[in-house]
């Protein structure tokens, strides 16, 4: 089994909750792979650089100061930082963007309405699964930015979600792989307002009877549908669940999501 | 043969002359490491930020807000443009740092008259010679940034002449190897003002008569003691030579100077 596991920004940008989430993630047995997001951290630097965020329909654009700016901050600050503490816990680490060994080839995301700027979508089927395997067969755990190339010399910003699921697709040819996205909610809830109305179990018929019932938050829907598409490609399980139920979350006793 | 090529930040401030070594670099056959110096860049955007660079004696101190800038600037962004462009060229890079898969563990360097902050001194004889050595029979092209840590967590400031005579002289035990050191100059100058007038080569009693006459500057002595602790640690070759030189300086006829 391979654990691909995400997490996101609200855990990269507290340092305890990062400290703990990392020593839970150090002492997950066997093959792992970590997906960090960005954070705050970014939009904190850019500010004092005087670089203005520039968000169109709420989406942040990545122009040319921005993807500088976040290959700087995802890509060393928070990458490398990472790998460090991992380091000082006995895991192995090794940071990388998919642009290292070309683990993620992306394309710039074409211009329609919007020109989201310096953003990649993965390319699905031409990720670089035998560097990835060659890291995790060596007892090392690859630690993603979330950062991808388009193979002419320009590094993209690619959500970190997507990366997660891509990877976890392209090893599902080779090994059984688990995919986990932990965020600060303890899985998907019935009722946002509820933190303990966890959601156990999804499959397409709940996910669509949740759909029809107006249930799902705009937070959660890209997950699931990076979720579903997991598992429809080969991946065995998908979990949606608390940061703090990491390890939890690599056992049979699940905390959090179930996606099936 | 394994190259370990250090290019310096002569190159990486000049977005003509690191195209165009990369391209050279790229198009260099067999097994080869990058090692990258900072540049100018990280001092550009530390004073952006407000970080004051404090120096004492002329050397630059590295305390918690610098570290934190070079690990952006010389881990995320140098590093990662690097990786990009290299991949463009076909050439299959990935980027590094020492905290990476623990390749360089480092010491924080004692405090005796002047507190250094957060640099690294390579602790020889501990790096983690087997992932390079997985990493380069893969075909992969390492390229690390001068950065390592401490084990405990926390990255640290390594000058990267260092760095490369390290993984040199780590490298050696596997692998013949020649370490290149590329600069602004042709090798090291009998006339520091007159760039044609390079010692073809040095060995240690030659290194003694210019030593005794003064003809070694401040800049190429560090470089100079690097370069004979690696031919005396079982580094079979060391040239110091222009960065233009590079692809020459992997084929026998070399320019520059030859450390023997």
């Amino acid at each position: 089994m391979v654990y691909v596991i995400k997490v996101g920004g609200n855990v990269i940008d507290n340092p305890v909750l990062l400290e703990q989430f990392l020593a839970d993630f150090a002492q997950i047995k066997g093959k792992k792979i970590l997906i960090h997001g960005g954070g705050k951290i970014a939009t904190r630097i850019g500010d004092k650089l005087g670089i203005k965020a520039n968000y169109v329909d709420g989406r942040r654009i990545t122009d040319a100061e921005t993807i500088d700016v976040v290959t700087m901050v995802y890509g060393g600050l928070v990458n490398k930082q990472i790998v460090a503490k991992l380091q000082s816990k006995g895991c192995n680490a090794i940071g990388l963007t998919g642009a290292d060994a070309n683990i993620i080839p992306a394309s710039k995301r074409p211009v329609k309405e919007i020109d989201y700027g310096f953003v990649g979508d993965v390319v699905a089927g031409e990720l670089n699964v035998s560097a990835v395997k060659l890291l995790l067969d060596a007892g090392l755990t690859p630690v993603f930015s979330p950062l991808t190339h388009d193979g002419k010399g320009q590094i993209l910003n690619t959500n970190a979600d997507t990366i997660a699921s891509s990877l976890a697709i392209a090893l599902s040819g080779s090994y059984e792989v688990r995919l986990i996205y932990c965020f600060e909610k303890k899985g998907v809830l019935r009722d946002a307002a509820d933190d303990d109305s966890v959601i156990n179990l999804i499959n397409r018929d709940i996910y669509q009877t949740l759909l029809a019932a107006g249930v799902l938050t705009d937070g959660i829907l890209p997950k699931l549908q990076n979720a579903f598409n997991a598992i429809e490609s080969g991946v065995k399980e998908v979990l949606i669940g608390h940061a703090d139920d990491v390890r939890k979350n690599t056992t049979d006793a699940v905390a959090g999501t179930l996606i099936c």
